[in-house]
């Protein structure tokens, strides 16, 4: 492997759109949580393990969601990465119940990450993170972030305590997110305790496959559920490939289109643009975040649109070198891999 | 479009091979079963429909079901569909408490497709139906299936009652079907009560995406328990394009083997094969039931083997003509479209 070296040598930046961070206070909140009897089990699963485990893996990690300096950039220079977007890791504060507190985390975890975009606009790009359990000062949050802290997307890892974002209670922070005119990235989660039983017991709750179901899961109650055509221009980015949305779609169409013809759902009604896969290509971006894998990056742009698919690392989870060398060995015009790695980021973040 | 033929002009026969039937047994069974109170919300929801609603689709669906005769051949030769490889359709006994009356009715199910199979030897191959419930009576019904009655694969419809096929007390299944060396069929199921929560909420139990989540989850626990190295010649087929697991592979092998590596989960194991997506190509046969489209059908042949991927309909429930027209139509060397449509399945089946 050639040596990865940041400043666009390849004939691109590398700009990576799904990277995370945590704050002391939020680990705190966490640990407080863990406690509780009648936590979540899949929080207690996924930042148990990150909190508690002493293996390798997961102490490095924890270890590197906590700087927003010098590691972290000594990492991006390593791995030939120009800029980070970096958001409030999962479940962030999604699972507390205290909605005061869990604003105030969020809040200050911003006012920390703009900090760091500060001390080096050059290399991170804020998204905000907020706490839709109060929906309407999540609202004020999101747009004091963008506004005052140059936040440039919003983050949102999936349910919260158990509901999503379809549910009209959240409307105010959907409806913030499309008047900034910002993109909320749906990060993944681990499942509800209303959906984990059998991926809990196999061990299939996180990363390698619950994350997926749960957060492809919530992405396409935004488009059933006609909350998109609710608020048309806002933009939902997916990482992981899409959540295997764009695999879904064929059938996501002729399912959902069976669907609304029987009216089998009260839930389920006619959309505006018909077809599931209509917003799949006009309200979504995704990114390949923690899938380094040529086939799939050509697939979603194949079905969902070149300038619609977005280089991301998914640091500090999964980041070898190795992984963005074979990103840059893709078989693919330099004109779509600039798109893929910067021109696109670009764009949407208004880098 | 030109006319659909039988026969096989077009350079191959066309076998579509997950194709659906149902019995009056087993009807009356499931009509009982709704009255429960405590029936499975999923089973309520998938089987309510199509046995209580009065829309045109799911009438003509019920109705299709229980025609193994002329019927469903004319439907056939209409679209020129040469052979059907049919299965007790889902959620066929796995819903039923009584073992001993889900038994007799699959039992009872098996003879009904054999007699049929007799009288229409060339269209017509049968796949066992067996309630696990009872998994040693299963285990000889499999072998009476394959044997007596000439059935060339077991079908399994997702969960048995909340549970997967590699909890240990189904092991006399999974040898049967080893010992008789014939595939399993994982058919989807709508997820059980403890995983159905904010799918059924949002009317995505079913055919959409539901089943998909509960049947990629069941495939992929075959693998990371460790149950396909118990079973290491046994052969597991997929409807759906693999239930999404192909766009999936290059996450699973990661995060499998980052898991595997810190010991999070007593249940995942290092594997024989090591990784998951070995198991994928020398364990699974992958069908397009619902899938009519050329990107998904590529993708898999690519990433899983053209010898593994195989044409199906799911008949009568997703039967357009011009779904096989789209697939006689795609860009693919004839030679390869002969092994999707016809030789694979022959392969597979023993025909």
């Amino acid at each position: 492997m050639t040596e990865l070296k940041t400043g666009g040598a390849q004939g691109y930046l590398r700009i990576a759109t799904e990277e995370a961070f945590s704050t002391p206070e939020l680990v705190e909140a966490w640990k407080e949580e863990l406690d509780n009897p009648d936590a979540d089990p899949g929080f207690k699963s996924l930042v148990g393990f990150y909190i508690t485990h002493q293996g390798e893996r997961p102490k490095w990690v924890f270890d590197r969601l906590q700087d927003l300096g010098e590691k972290r950039i000594a990492d991006m220079d390593e791995r030939g990465i120009d800029r980070q977007i970096l958001g409030l890791t999962s479940p962030a504060t999604n699972v507390l119940r205290n909605a005061d507190r869990a604003s105030i985390i969020a809040e200050m975890a911003n006012d920390r990450l703009a900090e760091a975009c500060r001390a080096h606009p050059d290399r991170f790009t804020g998204m905000a993170a907020c706490a839709p359990q109060d929906a309407d000062r999540a609202a004020k949050e999101i747009e004091r972030a963008v506004s005052k802290l140059g936040m440039r997307a919003v983050i949102i890892n999936s349910h919260i305590l158990g509901e999503y974002l379809d549910n009209p209670k959240f409307s105010a922070v959907l409806e913030a997110a499309e008047a900034m005119d910002v993109p909320i990235y749906i990060h993944p989660n681990t499942s509800p305790a209303s959906m984990i039983g059998p991926l809990l017991e196999a061990g299939l709750d996180g990363a390698i496959f619950g994350f997926g179901v749960e957060t492809g899961m919530h992405a396409l109650r935004l488009i059933t559920s006609g909350t998109l055509d609710r608020f048309p221009k806002l933009q939902i980015m997916l990482g992981h490939m899409g959540e295997a949305l764009p695999y879904w779609m064929y059938r996501l169409d002729f399912m959902h289109q069976a669907g609304v013809r029987s009216g089998r759902y009260e839930v389920m009604k006619p959309l505006r643009k018909e077809k599931v896969s209509n917003y799949l290509r006009e309200n979504f971006y995704i990114t390949n975040s923690g899938v380094a894998w040529e086939p799939a990056v050509k697939f979603a742009q194949n079905v969902i649109g070149m300038d619609r698919v977005l280089y991301a690392m998914d640091y500090p989870y999964q980041c070898p070198a190795e992984e963005v060398a074979a990103m840059d060995a893709m078989d693919m015009p330099l004109e779509d891999k600039k798109r893929f790695f910067q021109t696109n980021a670009e764009r949407v973040f208004k880098l």
